[in-house]
């Protein structure tokens, strides 16, 4: 576990060291939980989004894309439910004047617990070697079964309380448990108070005064909103999907993890629309397709795992998770959601336009069944790198870092150097690299030893280094070098773009989810 | 000037119907001055922003891109001087409860006064016929000369006022205009005051109150405030820039014509970096490469032209337009600026930090200057669309609507139609579709007559048109049609590929910037 924080900091170091990842507004020290993405970060960022966006459009004559504006009619965030209920339960400690997450200070509580029992299995494991039964041993002993009691009451009275939104109860969890304030060390615990995640604005100004509008929660209700005018203006028939990448903003009290959970943060939403009583049936299969569009990757298929909710929200009717193996544990990458007709039903309620499809093969109008299919591009981008980030000891006892990315993602595809730079060796790099620049994104570096820069394309994820000596004078071959192997190979320059654009191309990796 | 209008009124209805860019939120009646973009404007968007990310960040070995957030510290803003002076005067008439911006008022009212001018003119024009000598007749005509006279003086004391800042002064030529409300007809008018045109959200929550951020009104400071993140890390060497494509937001209270100025809207900016007293050399470069990447779409050379600007903002020491002719007249789509080293030197200032650049070549440290190239992506967007939209006379009588593209900006690069849908011929269309769909956005449509069909595809721009007939179920062949021309030619379908291919990529267009 350690080691795994330990992975965890310096993926994030490397992050700001090479480019990726910056701190937003760092020479102001930063804004909380908000970042910006580096020079080779945005082209990671970018390639992500078009694998998503072409693997989407271009590969189901049934999915169109749209881009709806962050701001939205204030009444769509009534109709979805937004402005009521999405809220997170707040608590303030009157002495250290600090405001916590009430159901995260109870999380906590129940982890300290957990860790407790931990421990007195490590210990026994320890002390009982290779004998020991853990199941029997959690089932018999008595301090253990004493903790997992105090638990699992807690657990319960807490998922109740968070059900029925008494806020009441939290509060007297909280006091019941005597959990402190990590700060001031004291329980002095105000009330239990809503805080609503939605940031607001005022639009506008008029005389009167100007309109209250929100920075969206969410990029699918640009799409419900839409769905109309798509349906129509595309002459799209059922089944068929929306798709949209855009920014989100939500103003966590308790954002962390680096990227994972940011206030601002960009989406890659689907909603799928089919007949009422289909929806199951497509469930199942937007599963195994996004599945399928993960492990193409090639971060290995042992890195990701359903999490089907046992517990669904009230207008979904099946949901899972698909989960990567981060340095913190299995984490969320993206959900896929059965949300039934819940949302166009609501905006035909506040909106008062007849929201329905005619389906011409049933010959009746029905309002759609929706499968929605919603990645955060941040989380998965940071999946992506912790899956790539690799130390490696090299034979010589030196090492390396290198990000084995997946090529078609890889913000650089290749980097030409010139031995030298003097006769005429940097001249002729900077011509393959004038050569191949307008296919694949190049780098030219001519700084610095060889093997120094070979570092640094291995530091971001550069599947390919040409080099360029004084054989290339004479017969015009170069040194082609793979990242992940470090086997160099001499092929003649002619052969160059064949040979890289089998591997790096988008439309290789396309092919993969055919 | 009627028929132009009218062309603008018809482009955006076509907007509209060919499912290019709907009203935001439009079955809640929309959201004035956002707009969303549908299932094809969102495809010409994207091929416009790869149009020119790829010019910049492929083409030139020291650009690189970034990815900054919406959320910035909000000192950011008050360095770079929003905070205090990105306003605009408002003024309320108290008996319609009207707002109004104070110089626009001024400037319709200016307006007015240039048409009774013209209309002086257009009147002795049409009496005296082809002897009459305009300039001659302003100069002398005495009626022309008085309103001459009283436009002028108005006209100085307003760039008078606006410069100073003056808001009693600008109420004061309201007054003296006898400038009426045009809803009540009255004078009855408030002071005039500021409104700052950033929208604040307030963002965390903690007991003490939480923080006053801005969305940001423009992405030019993301840049700015990562000059040496991105210097270091990806070891640039000035000159050198950094592009950035991004929402920015602006409350503006006049907010018209369509998608043309928007209160979210999208840019695509560059800084590029430079030594100082290089700047204007740079500055002369950057105009023409502009220029060049914007004719290098082929919708007319006439269709640009720079305007220089007169008076420079107090950071400037040059700066200069690039204007579309667009329905409405010629309108700055992008702006080329000398910001000097303003920018970087405020944030120093601001932050306490050292923003230099050591420059080992003359072997001193200094603030780069900066050259900056500015596009609102809506208006080029628009620009491109009102150049595209074509209405003509068939020679059957029969009339179409065609969106000549820019082959390599179109949604839809080909579109596959089958004559009838039976006898394998709908299989042979669908089979041609899913061979070229990998590379190129194709539609597949079977419904109502070819002709018909062809129409839908001109309305949205696709350049050709595949069609499969009998003749195709013997010798393998197709019609191609092409958008522009409407002529056909029957090819062999092995050779579609390369047909296409070399002219609807994205490459082709790039090349075209060598």
């Amino acid at each position: 576990m350690a080691r795994q924080e330990d992975l965890f900091k310096k993926l994030i170091a490397h992050c700001k060291e090479y480019g990726f990842v910056f701190p937003s507004s760092e020479i102001y020290d930063g804004l909380s939980a908000v970042y910006d993405y580096g020079q080779y970060g945005v082209e990671l960022k970018n390639n992500l989004k078009r694998y998503w966006w072409d693997g989407m459009t271009l590969l189901h004559d049934n999915i169109v894309g749209i881009d709806a504006a962050i701001f939205m009619h204030p009444t769509v965030w009534k109709a979805s439910g937004h402005v009521d209920a999405f809220n997170d339960p707040l608590i303030d400690n009157r002495d250290s004047k600090k405001r916590y997450r009430a159901d995260v200070l109870i999380e906590d509580h129940l982890a300290k617990i957990d860790e407790k029992i931990s421990r007195e299995v490590e210990k026994a494991a320890k002390k009982f070697g290779d004998s020991f039964d853990e199941a029997m041993f959690r089932s018999t002993n008595p301090r253990v079964a004493k903790h997992q009691a105090e638990r699992d009451a807690i657990h319960e009275r807490f998922a109740n309380a968070m059900n029925a939104n008494d806020l009441a109860e939290l509060r007297q969890i909280i006091i019941d448990c005597e959990i402190v304030c990590p700060l001031s060390g004291t329980r002095n615990w105000t009330d239990v108070r809503q805080f609503n995640l939605m940031f607001a604005t005022e639009m506008g100004s008029t005389a009167d005064g100007a309109m209250k509008v929100y920075l969206r929660p969410e990029t699918a209700q640009g799409i419900f909103v839409n769905f109309l005018n798509v349906q129509k203006t595309g002459r799209m028939k059922i089944p068929f999907g929306i798709a949209q990448i855009g920014k989100a903003f939500r103003n966590e009290i308790v954002a962390r993890q680096f990227i994972f959970r940011m206030r601002e943060f960009e989406q890659m939403e689907m909603q799928f629309f089919v007949r009422p009583g289909e929806e199951l049936a497509w469930f199942a299969r937007w599963k195994e397709a996004r599945m399928r569009w993960h492990r193409n990757l090639g971060l290995g298929d042992e890195k990701y795992r359903f999490h089907d909710h046992e517990k669904l929200a009230h207008y979904a009717n099946a949901a899972t998770d698909i989960e990567y193996e981060m340095p913190f544990g299995f984490k969320e990458v993206e959900g896929i959601h059965s949300r039934t007709n819940f949302d166009l039903s609501q905006h035909e309620k506040f909106s008062g336009k007849k929201i329905q499809y005619f389906d011409a093969e049933l010959g009746t109008s029905y309002t759609p069944y929706v499968i929605e299919t919603s990645i955060g591009v941040d989380r998965l981008f940071l999946s992506i790198l912790a899956g790539a980030y690799t130390e490696e000891t090299l034979d010589g006892g030196e090492s390396r870092v290198v990000l084995k990315l997946p090529p078609a993602l890889a913000p650089i595809k290749l980097a030409v150097l010139p031995l030298v730079r003097k006769d005429g060796l940097a001249e002729k790099a900077e011509e393959i690299l004038h050569m191949l620049r307008f296919d694949f994104r190049c780098q030219y570096d001519e700084k610095d030893s060889i093997g120094k820069r070979y570092r640094r394309q291995d530091a971001i994820g550069t599947p390919y280094c040409i080099t360029v000596d004084y054989d290339t004078m004479r017969d015009n071959t170069v040194t082609i070098r793979f990242r992940d192997t470090m086997e160099q190979e001499r092929v003649s320059i002619d052969r160059l773009h064949e040979i890289i654009s089998d591997r790096v191309s988008l439309r290789s990796l396309l092919e993969g989810l055919k």
